[in-house]
């Protein structure tokens, strides 16, 4: 809500202004759906204000994400709004290929590649999806991405989406969303389909 | 997870195939953020099936959704996937200038005309962005949209947002996730801001 009053007005020397365009740091957590979904929402709006992206897909399937996937890839290279830079763990990284202990390395390759961009300020915005699970896995450590997050330069915002998103990630975290399962189709037999799940 | 298996099995005389695409009825709910912006992710999703996209935005303020709607409609006009409708209740429907009284009029005229383009087949995804507000306040006959949702012809997904959707339309839908705040920049004195919340 553009226009909505703050509850708290901190002391904290800086005017609505400055605060207001402080970088955030998101989390989509929990167990329903949503969680990357609303995080590639969020990189229309980033779009949209012609920021660079940068998205960094730390999941398994091929089949996720192509319908985001091809969409930023063309609103990207559309010249109307910001660049899209898609990074998929899945190939370059060979996260399926190589099973369980390389999945561990291929995650945290693509947390020093997020470092990297975080410390050169490359992109505005960071889409880090599915970034909770090798944090909760303990792949990639918790208490680095807090550290390296808190001290990054700049006005980067960066969205983590996952379930199982570690207690010290959320403490650190601007806004913490959890979607919750009410109902899902699975519940009634009904499996995912094109064009809806992927 | 395509690849999920369901817990239930039901004895409804469909194969997989017929049940797995099924249209659906999904709703994003509760107070936290991510109903709507999931919502236009979902829409990547169809926009890369080619499936034409209707859109009614049940909102009132001109700023929201500026990022999403600029996106799609350059998704939509890029030739390469689905089409996309964009219906604007604050423009053509005059949500904001007339006050209550028309806004409740606005919200009808609005719910005629997806009733019209479901009962045309127009488009294969329609996010009512927002609707469930003008069933909570009873603008719009809860019962009604159910039994005209229940009975729409062919294959048509509806995705409805927003805070206090009634319990006749929870129990109706395919698909029901509620997003709960856990945190918001908010609380700590932050208002929203470009990119981010709009």
């Amino acid at each position: 809500m553009p226009k909505g009053q703050p509850s708290v007005v901190p002391d904290d020397g800086l005017t609505t202004r400055q605060r207001r365009n402080r970088p955030l740091l998101a989390v989509h957590t929990g167990t329903g759906k949503g969680k990357s979904t609303a995080a590639f929402g969020l990189a229309l709006r980033a779009w949209n204000q012609g920021w660079p992206i940068g998205v960094f897909q730390f999941v398994k399937s091929a089949k996720w994400r192509v319908g985001e996937e091809r969409a930023l890839r063309v609103l990207g290279a559309s010249g109307e709004g910001g660049t899209v830079a898609w990074h998929k763990m899945g190939e370059g990284w060979s996260w399926v290929q190589r099973g369980i202990e390389s999945s561990e390395e291929a995650a945290r390759e693509g947390w020093e590649q997020v470092k990297r961009d975080l410390a050169a300020e490359t992109y505005r915005l960071y889409v880090l999806d599915e970034f909770a699970y090798p944090m909760h896995w303990g792949w990639v450590d918790t208490d680095e991405v807090v550290e390296v997050l808190r001290t990054r330069p700049g006005v980067q915002h960066v969205v983590i989406t996952g379930r199982n998103a570690p207690e010290a990630l959320l403490g650190a975290a601007d806004l913490v969303t959890e979607m919750t399962k009410v109902k899902h189709p699975m519940d009634a037999g009904q499996k995912g389909q094109r064009g809806i799940e992927w």
